[in-house]
C-alpha cells in the first residue's frame, strides 16, 4: 500500500474509511506536472480509454461511411446507464451499418441506472446487449469492421482486425508498447491492456491538444471530444459524474471513468492529460480525486467551482435524508 | 495506509486492485489469537453488531411477551435484501406488538436484492420501510419499546430508552466504554459507536461462548445465534455471504457483515470471536478476508472447505460468463 491516501470517508466526525491511489498530470511534451504514488506501474485502464478505442472508427472513414452523427460518436465513447436514449442510439448505429443487436458480443445486463432497470422490468421486458453499458463502443466496433469490409464476427478477439486497430491506437497515442498476449479480458469481453498512468496521462494530453498526433488522428480526437461535449448525457447518464462535469464545463474538459477506480481526463486549454487509479478499485474515490484535480488545475472561475466543489466533497445522506457524513480529498489532494 | 494488504483482485494474471485492512481473532479471556493491522483504533461496526443490538429485545422479555419466534429473532439480527419473506416477517413482528410499518423510523429504499426490486416495480409498487435492509432490527426496536411499555416514537434517538439499552449492551459485551455523543449516525438513523476491533472480537467471543456474560445474557445470545442458524436466509438473503456460510455451517459459525467493509463472527466451538475491517470500506474484500479466516481457524473438514473455499477465492466472470479474473486472500491471509 505504498500509494498515498487520496480520499477519506467521514462519519460522526471521524475517518471511517480511506482510499489510496496514484495519479499523473502530464503535458503534451510528456512532462509530469503533478503526480502522487507509483505512475510507472502498468494498470488496466478499462473503460477510461474508450475515446482512444473509438479513434479507428473515425480515422478509418467508417463513421462517415455510415453517417454516424455526434450522438453516435458520443455513445461510442460511453459507459452508459442503459437508459432508453442510450439504447436507441446504439440500435441506430447498428442499423446504419445494416446490422442489428445480434451482432453485439458484449453480453447483456440490466441497466445500471436503477430507474431504467425497474422500468424495463415493469414493462415485462428483459435486457438485451443494447442495454450493456458498453453497447455504444461495441456498436462502433461493428461499424468499424463493416466500414473496413471485414466480417464483424469475433470482433472482441485480440486477433480480429478491429482489436488490432484499437491496440495500435492505444500504443501510438500513449507511447507505451503493448506485448501481444499481455492483456486481460474486460467486462464486455474485449482485451484490456495494462498501461502506466504516466503514459495514459500523456495520451490524454494528446487527445486534448492534438500535439504529437498526425493530422487525421488529431482531427478524429477533436471530433470525438466535441461529440461528447455536445451530448454528455450519452457518455454516462442521469446524475453520473462524467455527464454532470461535461454538462457544466463542455469542451473545457473531457473526463471518462473506468472500472476498478480508474479515471482519465483531457484539459485542452491547459494542454494537460490526467490519469488516476484508486488502488482498491473504488469509483467513489476516483470521482473525488478527479474532481479535486480538476478544481486545482482549472482556473478559479465561479462556474467551475460551483460545478466541481460538490463533486469533490459530497455529503453522505442516509435513507431519511439525514446528513451522516461526507467524502473529502486527502493527502496530496487535501484542500 | 499502515494496514497490510489482505485481498488482491486479479485480472489477466496481474494484480488489478488491492484491499488493505485489519482483523482481530480473540478468545473469551481477551487473548489475541491472530491479528493484523491496527486493532486498537475504534472503527464504526455498523450492522455487524446487530446481534448485540438485539440482546435487549430478548433479555427484557419483550420477545417472549409478543411471542417472537426464531424467524423474527433472525430478522432482528439481519441486513436483508428486501425479499418478500423478509418483508413478511418484519410486518409480522410489528403486528405482534400491535403496531405497523408507520412506526418504523429507518426510512425506505428499494430492495438491495435486484430481482426483488424489479418484481416490486413490475407490480407497480414502491418500497416501504419494511423493505429497508434494517427493517427487522427496527421492528425489534419497536417491540423492545412496547415491551418496556415505552412510547416507541423517537426510538432511533440516542437518548431514547431503546438506544440506551442498546448502548449498554454494546459497552458491557465489548468491555469498551462509549462516551455519550461520540457516535455517528447509521444509514438507518440509529447511533453507531466506534469500537476497536480487539474489543469487538472479544464481544463476539462472548456471544459465541457465553463466557464472561450473566446467565440471562448468555442465554439471549445463544437464542439469537440459534435463531439465525435455523433461518440463515432471513439474516441476509438469496446468494448472500452470511446466508451461504450459515446454510452450510449452521451453529458452528455466526457471521455478520456491516457497511464499509466490516465483518464480525463468533466460532463457538473454538471460543473465538473475529472482527475485521477493510480499510477502504469494500464489502467484497471483507467477505474474502472473513472466508479466509474461517478456513484457517476451523478444523480441516471437507464440508467446511467445500463451503468456504469458493468464498475465499471467488472467480470473476464477465457478462458473457467468461472467467476474467479472481479475488484472493493476500499478505497475512495468503493461503
Amino acid at each position: 500500500m505504498a500509494d498515498p491516501v487520496l480520499v477519506e470517508v467521514m462519519r460522526g466526525g471521524q475517518v471511517e474509511s480511506r482510499h489510496g491511489g496514484a495519479f499523473a498530470v502530464v503535458d503534451a511534451a510528456g512532462g509530469v506536472v503533478l503526480s502522487a504514488g507509483d505512475i510507472d506501474r502498468p494498470i488496466f485502464p478499462r473503460s477510461a480509454v474508450k475515446v482512444i478505442q473509438a479513434l479507428p472508427l473515425v480515422e478509418s472513414g467508417a463513421a462517415d461511411r455510415f453517417g454516424l452523427d455526434a450522438e453516435a460518436l458520443a455513445l461510442a465513447c460511453a459507459s452508459h446507464g442503459g437508459e432508453p436514449r442510450h439504447v436507441a442510439v446504439a440500435g441506430r448505429m447498428l442499423r446504419a451499418a445494416g446490422r442489428d443487436s445480434g451482432c453485439l458480443e458484449c453480453g447483456s445486463h440490466w441497466p445500471s441506472h436503477a430507474e431504467a432497470a425497474r422500468a424495463l422490468a415493469a414493462a415485462g421486458s428483459e435486457p438485451s446487449p443494447l442495454h450493456n453499458n458498453c453497447s455504444g463502443k461495441h456498436a462502433g466496433f461493428v461499424c468499424l469492421a463493416c466500414g473496413m469490409d471485414a466480417d464483424p464476427r469475433g470482433y472482441v478477439q485480440p486477433g480480429h482486425l478491429v482489436q488490432r486497430e484499437v491496440k495500435a491506437a492505444l500504443e501510438s497515442i500513449t507511447g507505451h508498447a503493448l506485448a501481444d498476449g499481455s492483456h486481460g479480458i474486460d467486462g464486455c469481453s474485449i482485451p484490456t491492456y495494462a498501461i502506466p498512468l504516466r503514459a495514459l496521462a500523456l495520451g490524454f494530453s494528446r487527445i486534448g491538444t492534438g500535439r504529437g498526433l498526425a493530422p487525421l488522428r488529431a482531427s478524429a480526437a477533436r471530433r470525438l471530444r466535441q461529440a461528447v461535449a455536445a451530448h454528455p448525457f450519452l457518455v454516462a447518464g442521469t446524475g453520473r459524474f462524467d455527464t454532470v462535469v461535461m454538462q457544466a464545463l463542455g469542451e473545457r474538459v473531457f473526463v471518462k471513468v473506468g472500472a476498478e477506480g480508474v479515471f482519465c481526463a483531457a484539459l485542452p486549454e491547459l494542454g494537460f492529460g490526467i490519469a488516476l487509479k484508486c488502488g482498491d478499485g473504488a469509483t467513489r474515490a476516483a470521482e473525488i480525486a478527479m474532481a479535486a484535480l480538476l478544481l486545482r488545475l482549472l482556473p478559479p472561475e465561479e462556474a467551475i467551482a460551483t460545478a466541481l466543489a460538490p463533486l469533490a466533497a459530497p455529503v453522505l445522506r442516509n435513507w431519511n435524508n439525514l446528513e451522516v457524513g461526507a467524502l473529502r480529498p486527502a493527502g496530496p489532494l487535501a484542500a
